[in-house]
């Protein structure tokens, strides 16, 4: 069994109330709760899975964080992230997988670039733009912070300079005016291969699906979205929980296309 | 770009209308759709994304098949399997990434193996059990059929014999009752790590959930499901289809606990 | 109990399928389903509520037609009509109730104006316009064949020569271009009163939200949808229908607001 | 155009968030709103829909409230409510009109029980049955204060004890275990009338199902849930709101089959 070492991170998630959960550093020595502080070295030696009580006796778990824990509880976020709910999914669609080369516009905090770096390491790489320097910054350090760092190129840099290192096998971008950008994608994308974006509103979706079709160069779009719904775990009262989130963002799928003399 | 080789395979998706699609070997030399023939190996040496005609002039996409494409359209199916409508999520969820060892049981048609597979490859590996000789069969030529082969050992196996090769990183569970087995799982799987079950009916829920509550082997006890909505893609008249797909499977998300005094 | 009269009109209902039901004059004397003949004259002096048989032994349940019966399986419909899943909502949302006086346009099938007729009868009454000759025809045909023809006025008329009778309690719209008309409705209804439009599309939608907040004379504006899910009624295998419908309409719903000034 | 009167009730509206509404007696002269006081007999004579300030400036928008204004903002609650995203549905289902005789079990805090009333009025009755004395009193004080109990009566009874005055032309029943009266409900509704329970968690409809299969007295059996979802009404950003309600009760529909022998 995998123990815990002086400088593992945790997630501490509470008996009481798992939507109470911390994703802590061992090193930090203590870790204070609403409920009371925990004594992060004495976990050092022990497995992973283990209890461990605050000074008030409140009981939490303490796990060896995944990406998903990394992405709703590590990723510091100055953006909307986009969430498991979707990039689960999204990177499914883009048929990712060891070696291949993906290529992200822009980074934001960071969340799907770690998404996307996870699913192509150890021998591909994500190369990603992101204009903003506040969040090229941010989109970096979250990298790091999940250990991708090696897997991961991003460039503070606008996609109206166009892209570099092209063709690439697979796209996602997260752009505001991603229409403005399609002769450029469609060029950075190498034959038939898939590209995913992510839009809040109706609106974008129309402006972003006129602007396709008058493009040419992609086809099997598709607009889809999801809803995720928990139900309360109480086995004599199954039933969903009273509230849910009911939007995160609309996902366009699409693929390049290739029309005879178009070059 | 990326070229069509003799020996490729392609998807095929028509132009006039997205959901006729076909996952085909080029080395067959033609394909008959219901719209006339298409002369594959006129495909050699093309790039994907050319479009091909029918001799009767419908036209089609020949794009590289991604995983998606795969499970959507190439796995070869006897049992319900698990769509990326949730294997995408339940693949982040478990955290999974390069190196990693994940367990399942049971494998039924492979369409989860080779998610998981391309999840952990190349230095991970996937052991499935799989008790039924069918599905046994089924799922290794399927996850050979997906080039996945070398990531994953799949056993004709009854879980009820116990699981070799523990601890594992995390457990995916497609059983019919997986309660009668959580002494197993629990003790299958490594301190503190993630598990996903997938159940289709609330009766299920109730009865695992009731286990998983005696068992006090798990915590931070999830139950989900995901409702993916697709949209008509016309930009003048944006609306949601008229149909979709009203239910797959419940999720059923956990990670080990290891209680003091429990071994 | 109610028994069943030679005028009567019955719903049958099979009792091995639900799906399939009809609804027939028992005056008919004999209904031809696909699984054999029913002499419904036998039906009469037995209750509501009795099981009949084909004469090839399938048995069906025969039922008083309700308003809901009829709308699902008796208007005649040329059109997209209002289902219940959103008619009742909105009938609650209009605060309709007997001796209210509604404003309806445009008919259409007539479908939503009998939710309406049965909603303020037997004292009030609907006003409903419809410019198409065949949908005036047949709104009237359906109408009277719900019993409803005392409660309701409807004109073959369009909504650009005004409205007559104002104003009213309550209305509700129904137009491709609800926008051009947002004066003209204002005007037809009392201060405070409610309206309802259904339109299909998110295009309409940001155009008729755009509209009304040009105007200036509607408050409250909401603008919602209903998923209805159906659940496979078998006891032991409590689990949500594979499909469902996923879209018919969005509903906008306002108040009218008279604000200092404006008459 | 209709009046505010002294003896009025009006809906208060805030013109910058419509989310802060208040349904108010004008009798009371005065209102306090947390961004300060309205001064309502000010309102005496003007017209529904006017607009109102409060002393430090805010706009109300004054509505006449309707029957649905009275359900989310006037009955006073000490029970979970049918929400219209429900009762809209029940009540169509259950093909309510004027003069018809529907019973309820049990009333609660009357909020499906004035949606019954306003249904069936003026020359139709609702009979509710509520064995808890505080609930009685509650559902009795709200169905007053909705302006109809000339509509309704509700006795201080056990469903137990049996019905009185039946048949009824339709049921609805919001009891925790409506399997445990199932042959008394069934004595008591006409024949092939229609019945509507509500039940929040998946055990009991599991429960219900099953007693109804047994019972044998029911057919055209549907579960079915409602998911309702509100958008954000800026027309430049059209995108469903960020959370919605998940879930509130499922609904259960069947009608009264009359076996031949059954009596």
């Amino acid at each position: 069994m995998a123990k815990i070492e002086q400088n593992s991170r945790v997630l501490l998630v509470s008996l009481e109330d798992n939507s109470r959960r911390y994703l802590v550093d061992v090193a930090r020595g203590k870790f204070s709760t609403r409920k009371g502080d925990i004594d992060l070295s004495a976990l050092v030696g022990k497995d992973f899975g283990c209890v461990v009580s605050t000074h008030l006796g409140e009981q939490f778990v303490a796990l060896r964080p995944t990406l998903y824990d990394f992405i709703m509880k590590g990723v510091r976020r100055q953006t909307q992230i986009v969430y498991p709910k979707d990039s689960g999914y999204i990177a499914l669609f883009l048929g990712l997988g060891n070696g291949m080369r993906v290529f992200e516009c822009g980074a934001g905090s960071g969340a799907m670039t770690v998404v996307l770096a996870n699913a192509v390491a150890p021998d591909g790489k994500v190369v990603s733009y992101e204009a903003d320097e506040r969040f090229y910054e941010l989109s970096r350090r979250n990298v790091a912070a999940a250990g991708l760092a090696d897997f991961v190129e991003i460039h503070h840099r606008d996609l109206a300079d166009g892209i570099d290192g092209a063709p690439y096998d697979a796209m996602f971008v997260d752009l505001r005016h991603p229409w403005e950008y399609l002769e450029t994608l469609w060029r950075g994308l190498d034959g038939g291969a898939p590209i995913a974006f992510v839009l809040p509103t109706a609106n974008q979706i129309i402006q972003l699906l006129g602007a396709i079709q008058s493009h040419g160069g992609f086809v099997d779009v598709q607009v889809l979205e999801f809803l995720m719904r928990f139900y309360k775990t109480v086995p004599e009262r199954l039933r969903p929980e009273d509230r849910m989130v009911a939007h995160t963002t609309f996902i366009i799928t699409a693929r390049k296309v290739v029309p005879d003399g178009k070059d």
